[in-house]
């Protein structure tokens, strides 16, 4: 974290609220408090330089609710390769492959955003598909402010509506579907990214397909944009008010890997969360066949509790080219 | 590099040959050797440990193709971000943003697959789609041992005509097409991966998008998952003849970030090449409106010598985590 | 940490209990109490093989004492360079540059010797010079259980109870003092270490040399080697029951980079602590000429409750190298 | 390497011809002629900000002069500690362990130099110990433009012509002596370091050691300090013309690992080079005794020309702390 920034604690837990269970009637009923303490890296509302330690408490946990997982490993959950992996595993609710661990990155996203706040970045996620509903248009038809209005995070509020009663309907059968998150980066200054292996776009993928249940990561016309024509898709060079722009930006604001200046778009695809209240068959420790049927509480869709991780991912990753180009000093 | 390899140069230069230009009709007609000549790690015919040193050289330069280029930004090049980066830029052939970067990658992973070979773990990739033309089903379907027979490296012969026809039409109107290649790799043992940022996915992805003109990757269901539930997506466990394994593979292999034993496969976007034979808008380096036309000689769609890049980057990335979890030792 | 490892509590708050102040007439009187609290990575009393994090909270905070310290620069302190490099400081105690962080590091250290000891690596440290009272001896001439009997940390009594009353001598004049401590690495196997930047003991002096206070670090025979000549300083090769070692052991079981089986064993140096209690000319943060006399309780040497410190760097690095040969794979 | 540095290809091989064989008559008498040729990386006599490749080859092999090493460990040198490691080794004059290696630090260090200029910082090292032969102050005492004037690299002709007459000595016992090499870098800005691991003197420490041959090193006061009182060592801040400095500088310009805008100086201890050219005892392969006499040309001592890889490594450290605190914008 560069020194000098202002750290508005309010806006951290605020950020983490935005992923906290039980906070509407489509996401998980747990009641995690999950309140944010900092420890260390802030001296008199600023940011020192040095590490910004922090500790987030669970102060809900059921583990009975996870002892029936003790000896199966669930389907299509990390149970059975962390098992390969590591020898040992801790059962209860995952253990560290538990989407819990995406507080800590809520929180480091959140005081990336203050950072970059003062650069005049902007990183805003919203939930573009879930199921077959998909929003007909890129971002720059909507207004993103609405994305918040709402609890599946949609900035249509009509298809936002749709994606609700979606959710509620999968709940209801016990099961769970997947969707997508559109993430933009807007004011990002030309010239960030590494022209090797951390090109900007790897990195952001990388951040992207680091968050659980992700299986897919495009960035400007991505997967559509392979049936498009060379002469189609290029973005031409024009010059704006003394400053060099694009006339259209299918890149998505990279090229060669590093930031063109124009806005950074990219699309995030969530499988269905693995977690389903009906019966599945699997294997216990042993490799005996066994049934598991999930209690406790789970979401439905991953996706309204997933977009501010999108945004702390992408947040993050800015902050740190920013950083590597520009140095600590300021 | 593991030690005690056999280092087979032979199988070297020939995974660079599958990258050369000119190797067909479709692709440039450029005519690099591309010899690679070992420096050092290697001794009697097996690797020390230490760095595999090796160096390709350009023998089929042709600078005044580019000296156009001086003055102005090739659109969808990384011409003005470079410039953007580091103030000064090697106009010719993009300079280190040049695709003769992937001579080293294709190199590198032909080493990887030599020490995955012993392990038993096999890589393959092939072009499952060129514009629109796309292969009906997935890889398991199809005989991968044909995709080295047709120029286009597509593994069905039919489909590939009509790639190979695609590319010719593209090529005759001075233009480029993208398109998709799938990766694949088999006999992977479970336990490789990270648990939180370098999941072995998302290093995977990583791994690709730092390709040149990548878009996207997906793996497992990817993108088309989003639309399922999760009951008829999760892969239960099974046991057969003492394994623990799953009776689907929609999660591509990987569960959490770690590989479960069963195969990885993936799907990598390439967009159209940037360079295209028309006239385009553009500007030169002070910004004012100019043209640009390129000269020389080009790739009118990167997929057939993308396959090999894409297969080098998954046998280092997984010979990474290999080495991670085993420990030099062997 | 790997997994699978017993890690038991009261082991690491033992070893935290060996840098805690105010355990002897010879440090400083603050009482911190310093208990560890884990907070992840242990599951039924053994590691997951996820990361360990713990908590350490400072119960014992005087901040009136540093006061004084918000508007000037302390002599030899890091209050300058950290102004100079972050353009923000938290004056308090040196905020991140305060010894305080090397309880992160004993803790650390202590998981590594759990570890290190189910392989049958053992590491030790003591106090072998304080001022100008040096041990006349190398280690192989201490009976090391004795360490821990005195409180200068010192395995020759007769000389640590001279140290003790030169230290005391030195904290009546309001005076401090540095000194030498020597550590020793039994049981590490042969074949660990990098050939290159990251040679065994060249990660061993990095590691050394970032502790507080640290000026100085040689492994093996050292400075007063560089008068010697190779055909006494080379340690011929033997065979003992089946196994190959060295007559003698002036490398300091390390060779080229990377261990030989034998003892590893280095020096450090330590500066007097730069906190006195007699009165300094220093500067403002404008720099105008001012005075400091330091408060509040300091150690007049650091070296007692620093070679628990120096065995933690020493026992995390070697387990880095051996699960870098190894794998995490056990 | 940042963009934009004039790369003086002259300078870089004036450099290398500094550590090169037979230079003297008190260095090894193999003529390597170490040309050095520039890959990738200079564009128009500049840096472009991309990695700067280069290749040296070794047109002077004596193979044969090796061959009586295939099947023994030679005393003190890398042949076993490599075989324990990696299983296989490349016997001939080390294979990767041999000090050839250095060729490549020394062409880093001067591309670093070239770099470092351009700031105005400046590294400069001299022999300042040869066996027991040594300088009687500090560099400040010295004229270090007189170091290049003789063969030793020693600023004091008086104490270089004793050093030298010692070294053909020893040659002519077959043996080899040790020594101290003394580096300086000034003009350096304060604010450069980390504040933890990666303290300015710990990775300036570890680059030192990771040199063939070095078994110690020491910043500011070192291993005398240690018997110095506080109120003695302390350095004490002045301003003069209107900037912050310290009155002396005992701790050599490094304070809580950052860098404070005086001179840092440090020095680095050599051992005498394990190939003596008497028999020595060893074993071979299996274990069983035999003896060894080298053959070949050999330094009697390193230190002549371990001068310039001490500058070298001393300038690549300083470079990356300026990049990491500044960026790569310049």
């Amino acid at each position: 974290m560069p020194a000098g920034i202002d750290i508005d604690l309010d806006f951290i837990q605020q950020e983490l609220d935005r992923r906290r269970p039980g906070q509407s009637s489509i996401t998980t009923s747990r009641q995690e408090a999950d309140k944010v303490e900092l420890l260390s890296g802030v001296f008199e509302g600023k940011s020192t330089g040095c590490p910004i330690g922090f500790i987030v408490r669970n102060t809900n946990q059921h583990s009975q609710d996870y002892e029936n997982l003790r000896c199966l490993f669930r389907p299509s959950h990390a149970d059975f390769t962390y098992k390969e992996k590591y020898g040992v595993r801790d059962h209860r609710g995952g253990g560290r492959s538990s989407a819990r661990i995406t507080i800590s990155r809520c929180v480091g996203g959140a005081l990336a955003k203050l950072a970059l706040r003062q650069l005049g970045i902007s990183v805003k996620a919203y939930t573009s598909q879930v199921g077959h509903i998909a929003l007909e248009h890129d971002y720059r038809h909507y207004d993103l402010t609405l994305t918040e209005q709402n609890a599946v995070r949609c900035p249509d509020p009509e298809k936002a509506a749709q994606m609700e009663a979606l959710i509620k309907e999968v709940k209801a059968e016990g099961d769970t579907i997947g969707g997508i998150i559109t993430g933009v980066v807007t004011g990002c200054p030309a010239g960030l990214g590494e022209p090797e292996f951390d090109k900007l776009h790897a990195a952001l993928g990388q951040a992207m397909l680091s968050i659980n249940a992700v299986k897919g990561f495009e960035y400007g016309e991505g997967f559509a944009g392979v049936t498009a024509k060379g002469s189609s898709q290029n973005d031409v060079f024009r010059c704006e008010e003394g400053r060099i722009t694009t006339a259209t930006n299918h890149s998505g604001g990279i090229q060669g890997g590093i930031s063109n200046g124009q806005d950074i778009y990219f699309r995030v695809a969530f499988k269905p969360v693995a977690t389903i209240l009906t019966e599945q068959e699997t294997v216990d420790l042993e490799g005996n066949p066994t049934t598991f049927t999930a209690r406790g509480r789970h979401d439905p869709c991953v996706l309204p509790r997933a977009v501010p991780i999108v945004e702390a991912m992408a947040a993050m990753t800015i902050l740190d080219f920013y950083l590597l180009k520009n140095g600590y000093k300021g």
